[in-house]
């Protein structure tokens, strides 16, 4: 079958709801994008659920899901994907876990569950609790992701992922820290499993408190990176790559460790750069500079922002539709440098209204634009234009097989 | 429930991408189908996947959904399907395979696969190889299909279907046949049975090497049919019949043995006639006929017409625009003739795109016309006009079924 190249691009929590201020349009509506709509006036749109509709997920099974994996069969843990994001090899026998620094008050309360979004020192103190030995002989690898995020990795024997989170989630201000706890009564491996996890939370917090990059935030009147929460347990996935399963090269153009993560597993290779924050302060133009370089060598490659996620966890309706507005001139630049042949797709991986400020099950606006698809009559990317498009209504895994699909690597059932 | 019948016209391979020279229109969009149109005006229509969004399907797994059968769950290959094609009732222990006459040079690399699409003089090539026994005591049924293309039935104690094809496949010219083998190591009878295979083969290409009908061909310049191609192995299926499902009369009017096979094993009366050459010329009239014949005693009839899939995977867009045409005028004569109770459904059971030249997963338009179908605003049956239908987009086995609720044989679920 004829071969040809693909460009994916998603921005995440991309979908919002009608906004008051923004005229009862989302920011995607309301933002001025000649270069999208461009795309969208020559493309087949629609409407896509990351799982199905009615069902929200979050940014690991949204990307599971549009890298072509079944998150129902794939998914265990957001802890094996991340650990993939920041590069480490998991054993079979290891259990990852994904981790907040956090500030705590000293009856354990959680003041704020990412420590004032804390980016400066946190390299320090990620090394200062690598390497602690638990329980007698479990090994601790703990390294730093974006921001205020890390990956905690327990090596040893007679280990289980079946424990609970010690992070209280989302809203929890005033809580306490959660003991860890086996996810059900009984299991001996999740037990001691546990344990080592409430001794590293609990030395954490020791050897945090103490630590000269926090004692520094206090006297700047910051809130202090004190402790590590942890939450998202598994172990490491036995996934097909992408190669494997279409025979296709792919490149991950991100600097966001869950996304990396997904990649990787998936078996692409992965163009990142410490200007690629995962924030709004992202190098767009260096993401398009290693988007075009990785379309050299790969048959696809998918260019991630998180920028709009942020944006709309912090309900900044605005910001996020100036960020589109730079995504748009940034996709200008992109499609100028691009052969008329390479199929362009415009996804997100899952729906963030602002208002809201967490992940909903609205489905997301998509387009594909390509030189054979059966355009439609959307004349516009947004969550309400492409209701009417030539997709109709389809879920992530459809959507990127109909993108290989037209690119030429989907497989044939029967003869 | 009140009953009504229903008469089904697919259009094998109909659904295509934009085609510069057609106006950057589908074969379909472009040509003039005065009759399909008046259709679409009074009908529900939609789009339709074979089984999922961005999954590719053959003639095999396409039909099986068409006629109501979940293909992950029946399909085991298309040996059997063809099997029933050409009448051949197999015992269970039987293993059957689809085969081609094709043309190898002398050291055994395929010129053509299809033997130069060999018509005349095959069923004296196809009785040269039946009756064969292969291995001590492993009986031979070989029979002609339609066209270059053949039934092989192992039949003997002791057998596998678990074996590999012998055909190098589509774009294979130049390479050698494949040596067939079991699909995976120590399958012990499945090894017999490819032992079997290996020596049909070779003694196909002794006997069909020295045949009058070959020697005949070579003097006249054409391309031998010089040996035996094997895939598709497969045993018995067991599926229960359309009128064990929904208490309906059945019957599919077609000149190709997939579909043949298909309605035989869904337990279809068969109508078929050496005028329905599965090709371009075909006799559109006698298939007419035929299908106002069967639906005097049939509840629903399935008519099939293969024309579009050959002239799409010939790359002939304006061929395949015409022969649309030829079939709408024949549409046109068979509603003048059809009770106006009668539903009346267009299909198709993949999309072949000519400039592709092979079955794509793009979604085919599909309508039903009826004297109660809630009409939408589409007025004319095209890829793109169907993607603002009132069916929106469903899969084969649903639309089936909704073609079956409106004639009243579905069953309920609960009280």
């Amino acid at each position: 079958m004829r071969k040809a190249k693909g460009l994916l691009l998603i921005q995440d929590g991309l979908g919002d709801r009608p906004i008051y201020k923004l005229g009862r349009r989302t920011p995607l509506e309301a933002a001025n994008t000649p270069n999208m709509d461009n795309l969208a006036r020559n493309a087949i749109t629609g409407l896509m659920d990351p799982l199905a509709p009615g069902v929200r997920v979050g940014t690991d099974v949204g990307h599971l899901a549009l890298f072509g994996y079944n998150p129902l069969r794939t998914y265990w843990g957001r802890g094996p994907i991340e650990a993939r994001g920041v590069n480490i090899e998991l054993k079979t026998q290891d259990v990852a876990l994904r981790c907040n620094f956090a500030t705590v008050d000293d009856e354990m309360n959680v003041i704020d569950r990412r420590a004032g979004r804390i980016r400066e020192g946190t390299n320090a103190l990620a090394s200062a609790l690598s390497g602690m030995v638990l329980e007698g002989d479990i090994e601790v690898i703990f390294r730093l992701a974006t921001e205020h995020r890390a990956v905690l990795v327990l090596r040893g024997d007679h280990l289980s992922p079946e424990i609970t989170n010690t992070d209280p989630g989302p809203a929890s201000v005033g809580e306490p820290v959660r003991t860890c706890q086996p996810t059900e009564p009984g299991l001996r491996l999740a037990k001691r499993t546990a344990n080592a996890i409430n001794e590293f939370v609990s030395r954490s917090h020791e050897i945090l408190s103490k630590h000269p990059v926090n004692i520094k935030r206090v006297d700047e009147g910051k809130l202090p990176a004190n402790i590590v929460l942890t939450r998202g347990a598994g172990s490491a996935l036995k996934m097909r790559t992408i190669t494997e399963r279409f025979g296709l090269k792919g490149a991950c153009v991100a600097g966001e460790s869950t996304v990396i993560g997904v990649a990787r597993m998936a078996g692409f290779d992965i163009f990142t750069s410490p200007r690629f924050t995962a924030n709004v302060d992202t190098s767009l133009e260096d993401k398009s500079r290693h988007a075009l370089e990785a379309l050299k060598q790969h048959d696809l490659v998918v260019l991630h922002l998180k920028g709009t996620d942020i944006l709309s966890h912090d309900n900044k309706p605005l910001e996020k539709m100036h960020f589109i507005e730079r995504v748009d001139e940034m996709i200008g630049q992109l499609v100028a440098k691009i052969e008329p042949d390479v199929y362009i797709a415009l996804a997100a991986d899952h729906s963030t209204p602002c208002e809201i400020g967490e992940h909903t099950a609205d489905p997301v606006p998509v387009l594909i634009h390509g030189p054979d698809v059966l355009v439609d009559n959307v004349v516009s990317y947004g969550e309400r234009n492409c209701q009417k498009g030539g997709l109709n209504r389809i879920t992530a895994n459809q959507f990127l097989l109909s993108l290989l699909d037209l690119m030429g690597f989907t497989v044939r059932y029967g003869y």
